[in-house]
């Protein structure tokens, strides 16, 4: 059996997320799709929007076949961490190919600026660390040495790193070569989640984003229903209905402040990506701001992109500390959130050959990382819930791997 | 001008501590009375009912004419270390005798323990230290030592130190004779809520235990005004219908649950108070656990005492490490928490002669154990509130002492 591997947060999952899925595994004949999925904690620095089961559900439920967790570690790193740690587990599930979201579809112009990159590495190195120093955003930075090596070559077709999910293909690229992973890479245009709507008043919810926003808003759950799947809608009703709260940050931020003016900056300052005196800034903040929004105009600045400073408060939100992020360099298992029937087949065939041990059961394993993903998880249902179901915590011990047979997608697909 | 010390929690005020604050002034022939007030964190290891402002104003009402904060640090240390901080602050303010309230309201029994235990010192040590190492909890560890040494002389008349106030007092004059304070000690019988109510049916009230308990069951704020002062009754009125909730462990569970999951077992080793592998009972407790009653079934064991426990959980809540305790091993101020004018006569004529800097502002003095006050502070109200008024923080910054003039209990007394 023949997988072909994909990256995903799905928050939440929607039509364009569909495509991809299908897309990757038509283009690559491959017989089922493997998907790495964030965990409860995203790569911009904020919670998801619904949790990592029912993100594994809307999964299972659109043409995914197998969902093992991104670590905590990696899925809330910067995008060369992130893409590290998503290119490693899937090469160790054993992926024939991986297949990425781009915002043209053609896998040439990324060759071509690795190859390019490559070429040029310690200019190209030197050209980021100026900038840097010179107070430029890390992202800013890569694009700035990238176009000043660009320059030299101007002919050559090749991606354009400012838009973030080129950026992030360019790093599963980089990431699969320097595990020397015999994986082919593919990749495939972007679509929003509205790409089949071409009516432009509706462009504002046509991405995860605007879907999202559209819950803040005004907007009910029939109005978002075209951009996804009706799995999606329902799963997005269930919640909504036992919670009454979607994950995000103004949700979290009393707990959120309450770690900030408990743990002081001297204790911030022990956290990850916590560094040169922002920690100052973010216990003033929380002294005097009632909202994430104020609290985040108090804290933001030229000097941090507001995705910078996210990740540091998911940091200071879940305890990650520099210490701990030191312990799990690497990934170093295959944890199973969820798999359909032909997920299973491929994995009863393919079980031994796993370069990384599977987990189905947590409590069977332990390992710093694997503590971390459970910590993540246990804060943001405490985070979310008021005393309700949602504020249960040891979810990771007590929910098996979503199995087609014991959830009812298939009717809703 | 003459001063009289007491020692305080007032949580919440009942007629028993008016009876002993005017017989602490008039059995001394004092012209003030100066109260050591515990903050918002009690030795019991609890959040107070209500926080320490309206504890000031309920204590100016009813005969305190000046009320410093016991630092957290001693306001939620063991017995001798509550009585030291206490006792030194008092030293500190020129109070010239100080009273505490004991079961039969005599103090030769208490300078008879005193002189016993000083003549038995070794013996008295090497015997609460056995008990320790065999598994008893410390206040029994000492009551036995006591007796231990007492039966050698059977016809000595001594304090009872089996009963909580009398151990108090006992810690008090000892204190008082460590710093060799020229205070004269005194004591007088400690009085119930409804000392002046023989009725066997109203006892469960006749305490602050009793009053609180009462507002957390069908009791309404009338069935306890026979044992409670008008201000105290306006106060705790006033209170309900601002924050619809008071100070109570259940209620701050959901953040004490967070920082426990968050930090694990590793880190809240670090924490004050916390030793021999509890914490990964509290951890595990926690993870299961969704109410305070349950989890602390959990954790409670034959080794510690309920109150022991709960201290610990309050330095975990406020993030109290060892590192931090150590750096305040004595008061090194008077914090102003609030005064009628009497007070403030006694301030103007003795401000020189004070021992320990006065402060009435918190932002013009840096101080170790004072952020600790004003952490302790943030996270009773962040923890007390909900996005309310109550979740304000940094009140120590925005907070004036209290004053007779600018506040209308006059009219209450």
């Amino acid at each position: 059996m023949k997988a072909t591997g994909i990256v995903v947060e799905y928050n939440p999952l929607h039509n364009g997320h569909v495509y991809h899925a299908q897309q990757a595994k038509s283009k690559t004949a491959a017989d089922i799709v493997i998907a790495v999925m964030s965990g409860n904690f995203l790569q911009r620095g904020e919670p998801a929007f619904v949790d990592k089961w029912t993100r594994t559900k809307m999964a299972l439920a659109s043409g995914v076949d197998i969902v093992f967790e991104l670590p905590y570690r990696f899925a809330t790193g910067n995008a060369p961490v992130f893409a590290q740690g998503a290119i490693e587990l899937l090469d160790a599930a054993g992926c024939s190919a991986f297949c990425f979201g781009s915002e043209d579809g053609t896998i040439e112009p990324f060759q071509n600026s690795l190859q390019l990159i490559d070429r040029h590495a310690q200019e190209y190195e030197t050209a980021v660390k100026k900038a840097v120093s010179e107070g430029v955003s890390y992202p800013m930075a890569l694009n700035q040495a990238y176009k000043t090596i660009l320059a030299e070559q101007p002919s050559l077709s090749v991606a354009d790193l400012s838009m973030p999910n080129n950026i992030l293909g360019f790093h599963y690229m980089e990431a699969a070569r320097s595990i020397g992973s015999s994986m082919k890479a593919m990749t495939i245009k972007r679509m929003g989640a509205g790409y089949h709507d071409d009516s432009l008043d509706r462009q504002q919810i046509a991405s995860a984003t605007g879907i999202r926003k559209s819950f803040f808003g005004s907007e009910t759950l029939d109005e978002v229903s075209d951009f996804i799947p009706p799995v999606t809608k329902q799963l997005l009703y269930e919640w909504q209905t036992e919670r009454a709260v979607f994950g995000n940050w103004e949700s979290f931020y009393p707990f959120l402040r309450f770690v900030i003016l408990r743990d002081g900056p001297s204790r911030l300052r022990a956290i990850a990506d916590v560094s040169e005196g922002i920690e100052n800034l973010i216990f003033r903040a929380a002294q005097s701001h009632d909202s994430f929004q104020s609290f985040m105009d108090a804290v933001k600045s030229k000097r941090y992109t507001w995705t910078r400073i996210q990740r540091m408060l998911t940091h200071i939100l879940t305890g990650f500390t520099k210490t701990r992020r030191a312990e799990m360099e690497k990934p170093t298992y295959l944890r199973l959130l969820g798999m359909t029937n032909e997920g299973r087949a491929y994995l009863n065939v393919r079980k031994k050959e796993l370069s990384l041990p599977l987990i189905s059961k947590v409590a069977s394993f332990s390992d710093p990382s694997l503590d971390m993903d459970i910590t993540a998880s246990d804060i943001y249902a405490l985070a979310l819930g008021d005393g309700s179901s949602a504020a249960k915590t040891g979810l990771d011990y007590h929910t098996s791997p979503i199995m087609e047979d014991h959830f009812s997608f298939k009717s809703l697909k």
